[in-house]
């Protein structure tokens, strides 16, 4: 039984992921504290609600609406979406100190090295060794301002972003084990990251490229099935490129189970459907680059980069296109 | 100079293809005759009206509302969109005899097989060697019932399915230059229509793969571009497995000459926009499998295959949708 992390702990990115372990945190009597955009004054009055499988709660929020009056915390927790990494650094810069631990819980490549980026250019010496990266398996929702449901799973992978697990590291997973959170400590987190997007590569990437295509839909059609398995394939020797040897019986294992999911849809065909950015680069993006480094020919993930990508860009100009056609009819 | 077909033309699927071709015939003397459906009551009352780049023009049609009232002919062109391909053997039952020829002008790979197909089925006994396929180099499109816009092109490149040019190869062609449409002879009908498949297959596919992904689209886009190539190499690479070697050199003038083309709009992505079926088999599927059985890896082409599948799928079942609430409506 390891030590439970105990100290001041800052929620980035309140939305379905980091309001949902936020509020787990603060039930259990941890001090939490969340950083909120436009749920700020809903959360301040009422607090936040979470309709979950394990049981329904709210808590009272301490709630800020800005990273300066949050201010410095032992622990950060970024739960934003990669559409938002932009804001990352301009955000972090009030609330790490020189001990601040900082765990991202977002999805796919690259988020680690752009937070140890942005504090390195903070004046943080060694950040890299501060860092830690979750893969939360998890299926939440924000359904309205300060109300999030949460229909199934919740728990965390957790590694260090750079070297092995260390006492501090398991001193995190036990947090969220104190607050009926699942959490198991790994000592690659490159290789729990590239074993994730063995699965969210071909359901979330075919789930936007092939319209509206949930995981049945991709598995039930022959050439569809075959791409998936290409897809884990490109992802597989993309990740020996980048260091990290996955069992090729992976892309097996993953195809069986993902026919027990039913007509699973994955967050990225949510976010097209809702019209919401979506984590293209992280998910995609930054797996292609990797594999173009290493000089492996990924064409299945350069096609799907390709297509999804401008997808997602065409769904940005709709949106934009809706809201002034809204204004100018008020 | 080689003599020219004389006889009786019949002419099946009469649109935005058949209709412009069979309209020229006819008005150059030749002994054309239409069979139509959808258009049979506007045609034979106000006849044929093509607006033409090359210069307006109407022309008063011999139209029948079924291939039984058509009659045999001594030759048959198949304008047919290849979506209807199942009603080809009815079709060509009651106007091929034991003489007639039969040319297809339709889109991709597999026509004229499944022309021979039905003649022998029908009795024909070596009816291969009277079918011929034609690519026509055209942007026309039907307008409204009679009523066909040509805007640019119109040259067609023409093969014996079966064997070398002959002299009654020469003399259809002869017949489309005798009504001003520049047409070529060669001795390799794969040759032809593979190399078209080399632009179609990335061009077409993409443009609906990648949603409204014009030519531009794709050219100024580094994955798209990336992928367009690609799948102009997967399909060298499967002609070559169906016997068809093609100089890889044409990837570079194709894309050159696309880019010269501005953001123009492939057949296939029109007929999404508009709601029509897709030739998804004849241009994507037929490749594929010729690929498959050749044992040539085309995981571009898979994946497009599927994704434009599906597309098409999804979009007749909108179709069929939005018929029935029209319906209900009524």
């Amino acid at each position: 039984m390891s030590n439970c992390f105990s100290g001041r702990i800052g929620i980035i990115g309140a939305g379905a992921l980091g309001g949902f372990y936020g509020a787990r945190l603060a039930r259990a009597g941890h001090d939490v504290h969340f950083l909120m955009r436009s749920d700020y004054e809903t959360v301040r009055e009422n607090g936040l609600r979470v309709n979950s499988i394990d049981g329904d709660f709210s808590i009272r929020a301490e709630v800020y609406s800005s990273a300066g009056e949050l201010g410095p915390c032992d622990l950060v927790i970024i739960g934003l979406k990669t559409t938002q990494n932009h804001a990352l650094a301009e955000l972090l810069a009030p609330v790490v100190g020189p001990r601040t631990l900082v765990l991202t819980l977002q999805n796919g490549l690259g988020n680690e090295e752009q937070i140890a980026e942005a504090l390195h250019q903070q004046g943080h010496r060694g950040a890299e060794e501060r860092i830690l990266g979750g893969i939360a398996f998890i299926c939440s929702n924000r359904m309205a301002p300060g109300v999030i449901n949460h229909t199934a799973h919740g728990w965390i992978r957790l590694a260090k972003f750079r070297g092995s697990a260390e006492e501090r590291t398991h001193a995190i997973a036990e947090l969220f084990r104190s607050a009926g959170i699942e959490c198991e400590v790994f000592d690659s987190l490159a290789r729990i990251r590239w074993e994730k997007l063995v699965w969210n590569i071909p359901f979330n990437g075919l789930g936007v490229a092939a319209e509206e295509a949930h995981s049945a839909a991709v598995l039930d059609d022959d050439a569809l099935h075959a791409t998936a398995r290409g897809l884990m394939e490109e992802t597989i020797a993309a990740a020996r490129a980048d260091g990290v040897e996955i069992d090729p019986e992976l892309t097996d294992r993953m195809i069986a189970s993902t026919y027990n999911m039913g007509d699973y849809k994955s967050s990225m065909q949510i976010d097209f459907a809702q019209g919401r950015p979506l984590e293209v680069e992280t998910i995609l993006g930054e797996p292609l680059r990797r594999a173009q480094r290493g000089g492996i020919a990924t064409p299945r993930l350069e096609m799907l980069y390709g297509i999804v990508r401008r997808r997602d860009h065409l769904n940005r100009l709709r949106e934009v296109a809706g809201e002034i056609l809204a204004e100018r009819g008020k």
